[in-house]
């Protein structure tokens, strides 16, 4: 009975495989933590005894009050998030490699009720101060124009690069200066503070940032991300929205109960440092062909497509990326990437250099 | 740190709890079947083993292919599922006591981009087939009006009844005719058709419903809900919806596996059953209180405010029901419900009636 | 070449014609005004010399600052009016019997993003305070269920009878005492004011109205409506929204003109007299087989099929009403109904009278 | 009473005035059309004779059968075409200079309820065939993108230039082979037209446009636009599209007799030949200072901050155009501009090149 699955089936033997960090397994902490979880009742809908924990140990985490509120996508969680700031003339700036705009089909535009994505460009997937000063002239307040009402960056970028938290603060100084809301979307939050090294109130909230996409599922989770506000009075319809959408989980204790446990004993920045450092290796063993710093779990090499017909052949699965025939690829090291695969994958980087 | 949760927070401690069967927790099996999803990389989005065999799964179950899509909750898989068949003018005929209704948060007229539900009555929350053809004539093909294009009838109802396959395709029949898709809101769809004792093709596609809302989570999965499309050259665009929603799982094997360990042994039947015949003990102890047929698991009764009181004195947990002060209860229960608490309950209801 | 043109086309020659008061002319003070218009450049969007003495005007005629708003059509005038008050996740409590639910296509819930109409019932399609009472009572404020925000009442009704202060008094504080806004549809205001013989204040902020959809179009104007906010704070963003939705004309003096026109030498309450007066005489021919006290310029009757048959065969256009077969027809009168139609129609309403 | 009115109130006495087309008056034939179509009634909503005989008119002037659909603004002409063919989770591509990317607000993306425009680049504001293919490369049939489903293209361009029949062929061609729709923002259409001294067929359906925004309030209406759908076939939802968006004119007769005299005797063309005749000299007059063939009513220029400070001290009202400080000015030319006006324009722009 050959009925077609998705719209991208691929049946091939998965080996060597770098093409994504939400193709790895669950930590094994996460089902324990799901399995300690299931015993017993639990009120539904947020109210058992993991969800109503979460506030506390996020504000713990953030060194603030914060509201935290569990969904299952990270595309829910981003664009959640802006439709409580954004309305439907509003307009989002954005870089244009950013997930929101590339990876979630309209999303951002469904949640809002039509708002508009505004596309800035950069180095390294981040953002500028110049572009959004830019952007920002090309769309005064005026009824005839969609209206700019926050900025979304992304931390880790989908360039695997990082803004520091100076950066985070210039960029947020703008948009607040023009009533903007900042929106940090965190799918791979967990790489980026643990290769910044600083607080998570470092590169969030102190540095401006208003809401959080704090994605878990990428980094060991089986399905658990959260959306962050720093100030809880401006959480205003969120739960609303939530529910309206399908995101409000019926048995939510098996989503918070995995946030808790990627927070206990450090375990996302364990998962995260080692899959920088994993990362780090290809990086090195990329050289000349690196695109871009390796800040994060990602490597982009320029390798030529004959290049990456040579990965492909020694079992390598990967991206191409950029235009058609950029000679491109993205690497991404998952948190439990085998040392084996990184090591054989760093080797053959280099064997091209040799070659190349 | 005061921070409210959510916006019903209730922090008593639960027992003899009959409030929902979503408080009760996953089925052992559930939590294998996600242990053994858990080794080694998994395409996303779909593409892995388990989900690819979903269609198949469903299709043996139905007798017909399908085709199959998970989501994380009923109200996503309704509203996707209605979106796909409802232009944004459009309407859908469905009875007042529906979930759609009364328990989304207006998620149906948000997925559709703003179709309207056009509420029927009916005994025991069933539509009857003079119920639709009143609300059609109401609304014609008129460029000034909403325009019926699906019926949505629940399955087992939200006052614990159940249609028999020739009541549906009685309903299915007139919606036919009149162009409208039928679709069947089956989060307690195992607790009906183990109700029936027919097959599940009998009381769906047999029967004129063209999309089925399946669901698992209140039936013993943690978190497990699918859209099945009867016909397969209907789906259309539903998979870009999904997406565009943040129902589009990474990692969507650990729904999938959840799915087929559902079916796997008749655990779903198996798990309907024991509460269908616990609820029934409820029912056969309620006597004349007992408000409508209990063909599933939920039970009705009119036990006057000071029953009630009785009842939470005694330590169970229950909704009022109805219009305040009508002293209805709805009690429900849970695939693990403890007997112990059935029975506990049982006599309490049978001294209700002594003392009446 | 035979293309079909509406959903509706009525081919027949037009003549005794009671069923709507939008096919009448327009009075030739507005042809006056959009000609006197009609010299020299304007500046666009309403930033012309009609357009900005509007606020003024509207101000002057409700005895307190208001904001004016033109538009073209009363469902734009009405859905904006709620857009700018309501949250997608909001509702609006309104008659069964009311334009926004019968008579727009969805647009109410087009242009709210989806919010949900909440009907209510009540003789002569008035709201009464109990049914607003039950239908807060059926709709508490939680996350699950779509959130009350707008009253929206009809002056006067789509049954041709008419609130007084008080009735709206009673209304508006139930309303803001749960937080709901109060919009009143004025498609026939003229026809209410005229007949209530108060102030336009008296029957609108005074007695607790926010938003009034102010018409023109039915009552003499070629196309005019406005949207009247009575609190300038609380306008917000409905500039944003009439744009985005093509409602922002670029000439827009030509609405503005007419607007002005209509209430200069009180066209506007002459009109709506003379109509409603002739309408009056139709309801005491009716006798018995009227329905509802005629308090403005549509008259319902009972007189059986075939009594209408009887006008019909007379020459008399005239809808049926209520159920298929109910034996009920509506009456419009228009502002320039000629007195020989309206006589020969009361006289075949006391002929139906004394063969009945 | 100080109320602030628009977002952009500009007081200033108007002359000389170069800003915009829609700020010049209507031609007397319209108003001579609306006087004569005051006289009797006439069925609401379309059914009256102007209205119904809108497709056979235009079906004559576009040597096909044609649907003609009347609207009372560009904004809702352009949106609701796209959004009969376009799904929410679809895409536009279009110009970035274009009306529905800069000027509407962020309709597009209301009226199709979320579809994003994909933008766009080209000299003198023209899409090129290289452009779309890109884009089209860059969009990928995937379930995690948005889907391009319609081509929008300005005729003529928002920069003054215009498309040759040919050049239409072609993006045509392109758009077709991947299933996009091509649709023509026409609110210059007349001029475009007149232009290219081709007929209205030649440039439209036979090069492949499926549907067309014919705009008439830039050159001569009061206010009169109109969506023609040159597949009857396709019309598909426009109807309950355009009355939920409140745009189903009940007294539609004063804007179908608009549209009929606009036609009546090739005036729409006289009319924009004339304004495009004086656009000319104006570009003439400007030497090398003109930025873009003048093909159509509007004249860009490159003359500095200081010679639009000295054509200002002069009198003349104009919008500087491009980046702030470029230097760039726009000059529209109505179809009543005086000759006076544009040859004091005329030799102001000479004036300024002599002393450059």
């Amino acid at each position: 009975m050959p009925i077609r699955r998705g719209l991208e089936y691929d049946s091939r033997p998965m080996a060597r495989y770098f093409k994504s960090d939400n193709t790895a397994p669950a930590a094994p902490e996460m089902l324990e933590a799901i399995a300690a979880a299931n015993h017993g009742y639990a009120r539904g809908y947020g109210d058992d005894e993991w969800s109503t924990r979460l506030d506390e140990r996020f504000s713990a985490l953030f060194e603030k009050p914060v509201r935290v509120f569990p969904v299952s996508t990270g595309t829910a969680a981003n664009t959640l998030a802006l439709a409580t700031w954004i309305p439907p003339y509003g307009a989002v700036l954005t870089h244009e490699e950013g997930h929101i705009v590339r990876d979630e089909c309209g999303a951002p535009e469904f949640m809002t009720g039509g708002a508009r994505l505004i596309l800035m460009q950069g180095d390294g997937a981040k953002v500028t101060p110049q572009a959004i000063e830019s952007a920002l002239a090309a769309n005064p307040t005026s009824v005839h124009t969609v209206q700019p009402r926050a900025l979304s960056i992304t931390q880790a970028t989908e360039l695997g690069t990082v803004y520091t938290p100076s950066e985070v603060q210039s960029l947020s100084n703008i948009a607040h200066a023009r009533g903007l809301a900042v929106h940090m979307d965190g799918a791979r939050f967990a790489n980026a503070v643990a290769s910044l090294g600083c607080t998570p109130a470092e590169i969030t909230w102190r540095a401006g940032v208003d809401v959080l996409s704090f994605g878990a599922t990428k980094n060991g989770a089986l399905t658990a991300e959260a959306v962050v506000f720093f100030d809880p009075q401006r959480v205003a319809d969120f739960e609303f929205r939530r529910k309206r959408a399908g995101h409000l989980l019926s048995k939510m204790r098996f989503v918070s109960a995995q946030l808790l446990a990627y927070l206990d004993n450090n375990l996302w920045l364990r998962l995260a440092s080692r899959a920088n450092s994993l990362a780090k290796r290809l990086g090195d063993a990329a050289g000349a062909a690196l695109m871009h710093p390796v800040e994060a779990n990602e490597v982009f090499v320029r390798i030529g497509e004959s290049g990456a017909a040579t990965l492909r052949e020694k079992g390598f699965e990967f991206y191409d990326w950029g235009a058609v025939g950029s000679g491109e690829a993205r690497l991404v090291v998952s948190w439990d990437q085998s040392e084996e695969d990184v090591s054989a994958l760093s080797a053959a980087l280099i064997d091209l250099r040799q070659k190349g």
